[in-house]
């Protein structure tokens, strides 16, 4: 059976095909062991901070000094941003062109001193202090004016985007907002209540699409899946910014982000992987109906020119087949 | 000089930033050559014409039977479609979610019968006859009232998406206008004119995105550029439909088409490349201001997870690096 289902969140239609079905095995891209990342000199290796901006957060063993060895997570200017924050937000017009100055701020979260463990290998110590890393800046990026958006976002392998081998995620405050989410809002003006809420409370009924119910959070594949296997981490508590999750749910979100990369890897055999962090708008008119959430990207097709051209994703796998896959995987 | 500019069309922010200027080899995506693409049994080659659904066009040999040795260019149904062109649209609705039956049409134009030439490659008489393929197809789907878009696209390389390393294309015919040009008509209805012949204006007018100013057509490299080395054909007649194409035009066409992927092979080391052709809705109430255009797009960067989350592209070469690049491998 072959769907065409609309993404109320992104405003969006997606072909669902789980008739095509393809086994994990069948897709065409490369697994991460089999992908060569250029060796050599690794910025973010203990030893080389001075090959990195200064450090703007670590978490670090007793005794260490800032840009030094010592460190467990580290949070660093992007070398290469595009962005600057810098003066204001000047739009200007050439013709019928409109652009503004690049204000923004980009920086990476070093998630930890081991150049050769992924993501999904780390302790969940480790993980407590990458998500503390995520609140702590994206809570001190919301504090300027100039940012109106935040993203926190992970690569993991060349199909996701990724280009050096150390683990790694990033963090961009944007001067505007991109809209993505807008259909959230959109939601709430018309029916009175939160999208993510009420959708949260139909997977949990119907039971077909959730991988792991946990005390705050709920793993589940969303209906109109863009990525086969795609999952996403919802709050049970209606929270609209990412930087209001209480020490609990900080906690459990670490645990959820361990056992589903992990699921994730065993399902699939190491995929490239992104997992991306969608919460409110800052420093915006309030707009009621935002609740910020994790989406995990397994990334086993290329985005193809009709993905390009016409926005609209082909998934070969149905969500309702991609869950049970990742619960059988979860605990591995 | 980082810039933020504003995508009239797709109304989209892309990230432009001159100052990070990758050279074409500092890319980490590897080129088509290096790729492994599975061997063995091909569907497309001329004497397996059974392993595929049977052809609803071809260009033959004079003698030459359907579904049979001797075409040379042949177009079929896709055998893995998401899209059955059967009853009728049905939308319908489980609690909050709405979908809809994957009514539609998928068809591959296999553009040569020789395995092992590249798009590129083929000769000038070919590639007329595969753009006459094209808008054959194109008018074909545009009777069926049900498809209301039609989407030409075509995916070189396993980094855009193909995952068949005999040359070809694909068509798709959607029932619902996927809306990523919904920027042209926004803004015929704001100003009384189309975006695109004005834009085509001011960049004749200024030249420095321009790569090759014909007859009926001209490349230039568009000022929101959401792919490094991305380059347009825009034809110079307002023309809303691609099905629209004069017997003039369809030459010259093929000429630009053989002329890019040849000036982008040479520039950027044979990448993975998709294009796709943007055209105006079908079987749909009129609404002035759609221009059809062809759009290549070099595929030297993934899509990260900001793309994923955001929509907003980060390209790190700005259109009018790009430009003179492609000028220079212009008829190479």
């Amino acid at each position: 059976m072959s769907e065409i289902r609309r993404d109320y969140v992104k405003n969006r239609w997606v072909s669902v095909s789980a008739n095509l079905a393809l086994k994990p095995k069948d897709f065409p891209v490369m697994k991460v062991e089999n992908l060569s990342v250029p060796a050599g000199f690794c910025p973010f290796c203990p030893g080389n901070e001075s090959a990195t901006p200064p450090e703007v957060l670590s978490f670090k063993k007793e005794g260490a000094g800032p840009d030094n060895k010592g460190w467990l997570v580290r949070v660093i200017p992007n070398k290469f941003s595009a962005f600057a924050l810098e003066g204001e937000l000047v739009e200007q017009q050439t013709g019928l062109y409109r652009f503004c100055n690049g204000l923004g701020k980009h920086e990476v979260i070093i998630e930890t001193p081991e150049h050769d463990l992924d993501f999904h290998e780390l302790d969940l110590t480790q993980m407590e202090r990458i998500i503390s890393a995520f609140k702590k800046r994206y809570n001190a990026l919301a504090q300027d004016e100039r940012i109106k958006y935040i993203q926190i976002y992970k690569n993991h392998g060349l199909f996701a985007g990724a280009s050096l081998g150390h683990s790694h995620s990033q963090i961009i405050g944007f001067p505007f907002t991109p809209g993505e989410n807008d259909g959230l809002p959109q939601y709430y003006k018309e029916r009175g209540s939160c999208l993510i809420c009420d959708l949260l409370q139909q997977e949990q009924d119907s039971g077909v699409r959730t991988v792991h119910e946990g005390e705050h959070f709920v793993a589940l594949c969303p209906y109109a899946s863009r990525f086969s296997y795609e999952c996403w981490v919802v709050p049970r508590r209606h929270t609209e910014h990412f930087g209001q999750l209480t020490a609990a749910e900080e906690k459990e979100l670490a645990w959820f982000c361990k056992r589903i990369t992990t699921a994730i890897v065993h399902a699939l055999d190491n995929p490239s992987c992104n997992f991306v962090i969608n919460t409110a708008p800052v420093n915006s008119p309030y707009e009621p109906g935002y609740h910020w959430y994790m989406e995990f990207t397994p990334r086993l097709l290329v985005a193809a020119g009709v993905e390009v051209a016409t926005g609209v994703y082909i998934n070969p796998v149905a969500p309702e087949d991609a869950a049970p896959l990742l619960k059988e995987n979860w605990g591995k």
